[in-house]
């Protein structure tokens, strides 16, 4: 039983403890793999409007999620969001429990859609999920993300338009 | 005979006087239309990595650039640039020649390719001039640029490789 719950100021130990190696791997997010965990805190709790965490029974930190306007102005009607599932915690449903978690929170909030700017095209995992729970790719950027292994690799638009008939 | 140089601090005022009216009417960038004096030198000073004026025989700032990373980290060898032209000295080919200015100064600056995240579809002249200068779109975003007056407009994704061989 995961339950999704807003982040505290003291969950930052354990939830760093579980995006410190996904942004040392270099291999999905493009944050820099020598990120310090001021910028690291600033990137994932203090950017964005709300950070939640995905937690079981015992209350232990398994994911996370960010949600945040994905441009300014006449552009904030869209929301960004960004997760990242414990590496001994996949396989549970986690990752896809926080997107639909997240796309209730993002039409309570007001957002008309939700956008990914950069999802690694080797990530294969997570753009069948995201296609699973609904988003299409709507562009294809050529070699946007350098992986550490795979070298320049391409990187999806993906998007979802968002209303209350579209909840999962 | 427009030149390009690089900003320096005290231009600032003119080229406050240039895009503060872009910004007001809203029509093209996704900045808040209310955006203060401190925010916008913020955003088109301070974020980005280089910012340039376009000045012409006398020195006058007609029109304005940035260039930044678009992404941290293992997407930072693509570029994002926004330009701004004087509202009356529009149709002098001022954008253009800053355009071709900003592909040189990335391939000087290591970037592989630019990006524009979100290319207002109302905005023709634009969006012309960009494939003119070698972009294409290659992506759609529904509805996500809120139009003064249009409503809902979609916005491109816009991207050109870049390389020595391919520079205007």
């Amino acid at each position: 039983m995961i339950k999704i719950r807003p982040y505290q100021e003291n969950d930052w130990s354990a939830l760093w403890h579980i995006i410190e190696p996904v942004f040392r791997a270099g291999e999905t997010y493009a944050f820099p793999q020598d990120i310090s965990e001021d910028e690291a805190h600033k990137a994932w709790i203090l950017t964005p409007s709300a950070t939640y965490v995905a937690v079981n029974q015992d209350g232990t930190i398994l994911g996370t999620y960010y949600i945040k306007p994905n441009q300014p102005g006449q552009g904030n009607h869209i929301c960004n969001c960004g997760y990242i599932v414990d590496e001994n915690a996949r396989g549970q449903g986690i990752a896809s429990t926080m997107c639909e978690h997240s796309q209730r929170e993002a039409v309570a909030q007001g957002f008309r859609a939700m956008q990914y700017n950069l999802v690694v095209s080797t990530n294969t995992g997570a753009v069948r999920l995201w296609k699973k729970l609904g988003f299409d790719v709507i562009g294809t950027i050529p070699e946007a993300f350098h992986h550490p292994t795979h070298g320049y690799v391409d990187a999806f638009v993906m998007y979802k338009r968002l209303s209350e008939e579209s909840l999962p």
